[in-house]
């Protein structure tokens, strides 16, 4: 098959299907970001997805990446990978989506596929993205054709790659679909699945991530309730698991760019069609309610007042454990909090990239954890959180809160 | 060990637990209902969770009922498998725990144990069953010791028994739990484990049925939502299965005496110490609206008005698959909706006993389908129904809704 293969958006969704899909064809990466690009260039993955390795061996055997999107005119697959995170009202922010599909316009030709990876709400693609690709003046299933093709990178999981995971494909019409679910067998090494629509695929996304957070939000609940009577949930849970259809999920701060986003995309169409999606918006208000609920812990056992001088250290400001990222975390949630009650608070982080951290922390960002501290949250459990020598930096008059219950009961940690 | 047990309720739940306990101790059980007690011991069971074998064989080997309390006055372990169902305002309905309670502190000795394994909510043990029990004049752990060990049975699950799946066990003192621990690992073929309160095992059992519920109603919101959007959800749920992650649930009608009723428990109890759980309840509320909405369905496809002549068939009067119990079936609801628009609805289960369906539907029970109906909603995935020839008793006009989507959607039937 002579495709070659622009990807547009080069995140930690885009760089590894680039990767992958340089191994069998002629590809090249598009990325608006200037610094991105340099550093891909130089084989260096800021989202650690990737090893070094990985990049130069594809650079080395043709891989391109530019910030031009003409850069791409030679090619006839178009796979779009840009984040699709939502405004400060919580309602879905297409903007990229929308610059990405006008970027492909200007450079569509007959024959050519694109082929959607963001999450949206069911019906974006053809609402939305399509309408922009025509005014390229070509139209869809006579000059090109559309796919979706949810992504399902699990950040920070080397287990579950784009290559070994099955993959959901549709198609603008059945030519669409076949040559669609050709492409992805060449570089998936696991099951494509084929769906009879474009509108499937989007929904077959949009509810995963739904359907985690909602099962977070309901054993947040539960910590919650059970808190209140003094009942330790993790006992609870792990008594639960031994029921042979328990489903395990640990309560916790739901942060990242696809938890936490996702069933707003889905509230979002949810309503336009006269919905009011009762499930999905309760899981999404208990979620983003546990950064009070810690801060009221916490206040509640030191006691404090506005403005009191009490030193306050968050453990973990990625949004997930292990994993570098920082935006959309919730400990930044409660880092506000403290700040917004004029609390001393300091943040750490063992994996985030240091600058990233200065700049969004500045003077509140600690390297290194030499003092004393009222309360520590370990926010996240990163792996280097579990061997940390507590006694060296509390007293024993501090609280220290174990929102994810990495820590054995033991120890006397408040916990969810 | 010489320990007596004395089983008080022999429903799904306490009638295997009796059985089992047999096979290694003295046992005898006890029911308020006196046809209950002569089926037995005619070794019926119309729960259908036993044979006529394992009934018989076990009252050859001394496994006793009777309808008098008196006949356990020398057991001195009391286990209580009463129902604990909610009231007409959804409220929890303790009047039979609290019966059977008060029967046991009649005949309750010093050293003696009772153990609950009625679901209710986190608390309730103590603070209602435990002072009824000290009716007695006997003291908890002087005299008598409690502890609760929640029912797992799953109706109609022959995989699942109660001698093969995990148990937990909790007790009012360590003693309580040493020897209750012992106790349920002689006649358990699987791990017992052990909790440290009371409170705790109460929690992890009313847990895991609104996991359930609230699960299912993510999927039946998820119905409603696609429906309106043309899009099928159970191809979108196939889809997103292909995600190694995704849980597999079923949009469709939640009844029986757990998942539709053990969340209420729950909820009581939350709101009782000043707790709304909205996750909880939007789940009831999401699941109970289910039979309006596939009344809607068919009303809009029918194009019905009150009163007009429509022959409606509901197929499936239990509120399970190859279940024979028809109490708390939300399949009773939907007919009340068709019957409160005077539609002419007929009901048919494949399963269950006929004379308790004539008793609840009188007329309207059907044993053999053979007329011609307007509309036709298999409600109940009984196996039965899977070779049924619908044109048998269908027009090309007719309507027909498969609400578990036991049908391949080729067939054309509605579903959810």
């Amino acid at each position: 098959m002579g495709y070659r293969i622009g990807v547009i958006g080069l995140g930690y969704v885009g760089l590894p299907l680039a990767i992958s899909f340089s191994k069998k064809f002629k590809t090249i990466g598009f990325d608006i970001k200037k610094n991105r690009i340099e550093q891909i260039k130089k084989s260096f993955d800021v989202t650690n997805e990737l090893s070094k390795e990985e990049i130069s061996d594809a650079i080395k055997n043709g891989f391109e990446v530019s910030d031009q999107i003409n850069h791409l005119k030679n090619c006839n697959v178009f796979i779009v990978t840009v984040p699709t995170p939502i405004d400060e009202n919580k309602l879905p922010d297409l903007t990229l989506l929308k610059k990405a599909s006008e970027s492909i316009s200007l450079i569509l030709k007959k024959g050519d596929f694109v082929i959607y990876e963001s999450t949206v709400y069911p019906g974006a693609t053809e609402e939305i993205c399509i309408p922009i690709l025509q005014k390229s003046k070509l139209l869809l299933n006579d000059d090109f054709y559309v796919g979706f093709s949810p992504e399902r990178i699990n950040p920070g999981d080397k287990a579950h790659t784009f290559e070994n995971i099955d993959k959901v494909v549709s198609g603008s019409n059945n030519y669409a679909l076949k040559i669609i679910t050709k492409l992805y067998q060449k570089v998936i090494n696991a099951k494509i699945h084929p769906v009879s629509s474009i509108n499937v695929a989007e929904a077959a996304k949009i509810i995963e991530n739904a359907q985690r957070d909602i099962n977070i939000a309901f054993v947040n609940e539960l910590s919650q309730i059970f808190e209140k009577m003094d009942i330790d949930t993790t006992e609870v849970l792990d008594a639960a698991s031994t029921k042979w259809n328990f489903l395990s999920f640990k309560p916790g701060l739901v942060g990242g760019h696809c938890i936490g986003v996702d069933p707003y995309y889905l509230a979002y169409k949810a309503a336009k069609i006269g919905y009011q999606p009762e499930i999905i918006l309760s899981g999404r208000k208990t979620n983003e309610s546990m950064p009070q609920f810690i801060f009221d812990k916490i206040k509640e056992k030191l006691n404090f007042k506005k403005n009191e001088n009490k030193d306050i250290l968050i453990l973990g400001a990625a949004f997930k454990e292990n994993c570098p990222d920082i935006r959309n975390s919730k400990s930044q949630d409660l880092y506000n909090i403290f700040k917004y009650n004029r609390l001393n608070c300091k943040i750490h982080d063992a994996v985030a990239d240091v600058q990233e951290m200065k700049s969004l922390y500045e003077d509140d960002f600690i390297e290194k954890i030499d003092s004393i501290y009222d309360a520590v949250i370990i926010a996240v459990g990163h792996n280097e959180y579990i061997n940390l020598n507590f006694e060296k930096f509390t007293t024993i008059e501090s609280v220290i809160f174990d929102v994810k219950s990495i820590f054995p009961k033991s120890k006397g940690f408040l916990r969810l």
